[in-house]
């Protein structure tokens, strides 16, 4: 089978490569070729698969000549990120909003109604004045996007619902949840702490924890995450429950938490490398987010949120050996 | 003050612009101007208004254009409907969706934070496979909604709050329920039979009526509609509630109850002019609505639904005595 991944040298989009790469087949059938559209072309160890293609470039200009080659399953995880979308609108109106209706008007004109993951986000939630969020997110849960990005995602989801409904393509959406810990350099996300308080000490530098210690995260581990989008491609329809968005399990877990483990892991001299900076700008965005998700659905589909935050911490150990002081 | 009513020359719009013209005021402030923009030329009485301007032709290619006027409130009626955006999927994107956004991105480019009162429908609720509609939709009850009509008001809701949380707007969206007893042609709508199996026999015409008597339905008269988009528009952000939006009021009633107040004010030859005759395509789409609305922001705001089947008759026939047999 051919399948294309959007978004497919960032960092999520990679590792999914990798972990389709290593199956060798999804949902039953041998992998032929994987494309990887981005901005940026494939990771070394990527482009030297034979099964690998890039497209490189702008996913809005490229999504008709996407559309024309068959594939036969889409994960789209493309999208500019949300610091980016908040500082400049029209950005994530293009880069989330048109790119992805580019592709979903792309992949119906190609007529065969190809299976496609979408990668919305639990940015999608947040307190709208006059309609917090309830204390646990279920999934008949109404968001109530509170940045642009979330807005956008949340838009993503409704058309790859409309597009699977009128049958142009088997849709699924599938919200990831605050991805810790991620590897590589601290980003202007307001969530880039989470990693960053466990990334940066254990690679012997100093982070800053802009949030109370009994601040609560709704997290999963990167390969949870990826888990997560490989079983709603494999899901059969009516087990993947509806064309609604599907919440991905995650951890409750608090500041404090990470901590210990990361203490427990790196010892207390990487604890140490922490200071508590309050930023109460980063604080607010923070307790807008939700700290508890009941996710029913993915549980039917046999999806478990991350034991606890030392398998957090453990899985980043494991996996970035090289990012290691 | 210089007003702004998209689809202005439809039925609503132009129920609306009468009753803005007739109040002379909106939110305290004299009405000086109402620029009725849409693919038909206003109605002959209000073309006769000094006070009404014509912007005659498609949204999409109009809206840089009305984004330099400087408009002091906008309400944004345009659309295609229901039956047309389900038989043409590119136009409903063009219509309701593009249209949508390019009126607010020159507004937000107007740079001057006009109010804007968005028309969304409760064409956005449907029971999705695996999540079906609650016995009662509440204020924060999640839409998945079963047509592209209403992914598109829906997907609308979601740039408005969005536009609105920047700044860029005043906005507030609210849900217009089925609008009873409309004037006017049959149309192709799922629901034009609402209005129809009224308004057909008493104009001495026969009408046919697709859905079981036992069938319920979220109703408004138009004057009570006008009355939601108006109050919507003068409400204070507070009082309105945050940037979701806000469910009217419905009555619920049955088929049969409509048709007891059909033989009221019409008699036993104007009920015998509708005949049953089952569509169990149209009975689908009928189940699939919301007949239970519990509108509690709306009741706050000081919104009630119509009393009883039997007023929505008796406004209709008040209202429009050259369409009665």
């Amino acid at each position: 089978m051919r399948l294309l991944i959007t978004g497919g040298s960032g960092f999520l989009g990679a590792m999914l490569a990798r972990r389709l790469l290593q199956r060798g087949e999804l949902a039953g059938r041998r992998i032929a070729t994987v494309v990887l559209a981005d901005l940026a072309p494939p990771p070394a160890d990527l482009a030297a698969d034979t099964r690998v293609q890039a497209a490189t470039g702008e996913l809005l200009e490229r999504a008709d000549a996407l559309g024309r080659e068959r594939f036969d399953g889409v994960f789209h995880l493309a999208a500019a990120v949300s610091a980016a979308c908040e500082a400049d609108f029209d950005l994530g109106l293009r880069a989330n909003l048109d790119s992805t209706r580019a592709l979903l008007q792309a992949l119906r004109q190609g007529g065969h109604a190809p299976r496609l993951v979408f990668a919305s986000s639990v940015a999608v939630f947040g307190s709208d004045p006059g309609l917090p969020l309830p204390p646990v997110v279920q999934d008949d849960t109404l968001p109530t996007p509170q940045s642009s990005y979330g807005i956008q995602k949340f838009i993503g989801e409704q058309l790859v619902a409309d597009h699977a409904r009128k049958g142009f393509i088997d849709g699924r959406s599938v919200r990831l949840m605050t991805v810790a810990v991620r590897p590589g350099r601290p980003n202007a996300a307001a969530s880039g702490f989470v990693s960053g308080i466990v990334r940066e000490p254990l690679a012997g530098l100093p982070a800053r924890c802009p949030v109370p210690l009994d601040t609560l995260l709704a997290v999963a581990s990167p390969r949870r995450s990826i888990e997560g989008l490989v079983r709603a491609f494999e899901a059969t329809p009516e087990a993947f429950g509806g064309r609604t968005a599907l919440n991905l399990p995650a951890l409750t877990v608090s500041v404090q938490q990470l901590l210990d483990a990361l203490e427990a892991v790196g010892g207390p001299q990487a604890r140490a490398r922490v200071q508590l900076e309050p930023d109460e700008a980063i604080a607010r965005i923070v307790r807008g987010w939700p700290a508890r998700i009941d996710a029913a659905r993915a549980r039917r589909l046999g999806l478990e949120a991350d034991p606890d935050a030392l398998s957090l911490v453990r899985q980043y150990v494991a996996d970035h050996p090289a990012a290691l002081a």
